[in-house]
């Protein structure tokens, strides 16, 4: 009975029949059986999986921490003078011209700022493969920075497709032929958050897949 | 060693307990100990969990579908004809006349399809809560979902907040004094969208608790 329930503390399906091979056949030795359960306790098959996909998870989070910050840094950054003016047009083009520009930049740092601070908690799940607590609190925080960097991308996004194309049926001018060096870099600002909500949706789904192997 | 092979293929912890009770008190009585095994196996504690888990699942599934239903059908049928012009403005504002409007369209029908798609995979998670993979199929698509109906829903805000309140940086004039019918019902379609969203999120990370729970 006592070599049955360490197996099971253990957690593998793989050491109890061991421990039956190994109480069968000497049955006067415990401490051996001891020391072959520990051994196996301490390397087992699962863990090495999980600890492998929380390796990925920690470096895909890297790389979108340089993402948020690059689109935040290219978005807070980049200001245009003009060397002309006419009736409608300002003389200067930078974010806090734009309200949805302003959000994005926020919304950005923000999501930033969360994966910097999940860091340690992904470093968390390397070390303890099986504490899923960390790894469920990640999920969670993953899905709602997702939504967030999402809705900063695709409304700068909607407003770059504005400033670049206009809007005759609603009388709203293109920007970006007197804005030619503003227009690019918002662009490029906007793709690397969309970039980041690319690795939030598989930091979610590789999340979700590291629960399932329970 | 029969008994406690038949006890693994259950899936429960509480059946090896009983099993070695039973085996204890009767030796010879192999049917009996075959009897108790089936009925605690149709009935596993953690499968009532999950089974309540999957019927939240459904309901927010069909609210959900019922939001991007909405939100599609109000952005598809408004329209609005002005009883006077000027020099600048249309008489006429649909959905059509704004690309980023007609992206949320397409948008929330396809996250609409999905989730009808999605509904038979959902009552299968209720009927049989053990099998993880449409759980775990269920949550890729849903994250997908999530991300699709949140770039519809912010991009179609970012051009209603221009539609109410302008920008003068740029020279882009407010709509709503004018298509005073017209911007309510659009935003009640984005407010609907985001609706969607918030329920998708709550749907991953219900998925994802099921998940844990293995």
């Amino acid at each position: 009975m006592d070599s049955s329930r360490s197996g099971k503390e253990s957690g593998d399906i793989a050491i109890p029949l061991r421990e039956v091979k190994s109480s069968k056949s000497g049955k006067g030795a415990p401490p051996v059986v001891a020391a072959t359960t520990v051994r196996l306790s301490q390397q087992p098959p699962v863990g090495g999986w999980k600890r492998g996909v929380g390796i990925i998870d920690l470096i895909l989070r890297i790389c979108a921490i340089t993402a948020t910050l690059a689109a935040a840094a290219v978005m807070g950054t980049t200001s245009q003078d003009l060397p002309f003016f006419t009736r409608f047009f300002q003389f200067q083009a930078s974010y806090d011209d734009f309200p949805t520009f302003t959000f994005f930049l926020a919304g950005n740092v923000i999501t930033c700022a969360y994966l910097v601070v999940s860091l340690p908690f992904s470093i968390v799940c390397i070390i303890r493969p099986h504490i899923l607590g960390a790894r469920m609190l990640l999920l969670l925080f993953d899905t709602l920075a997702l939504a967030l960097t999402m809705a900063a991308a695709s409304a700068a996004a909607a407003i770059v497709y504005l400033a670049h194309n206009g809007n005759p049926n609603t009388n709203w001018p293109a920007l970006c032929q007197q804005f030619d060096e503003f227009c690019p870099r918002v662009s490029g600002a906007v793709v690397g958050s969309f970039l980041a909500t690319l690795i939030l949706v598989v930091l979610v789904v590789l999340s979700a897949a590291a629960l399932r192997r329970n």
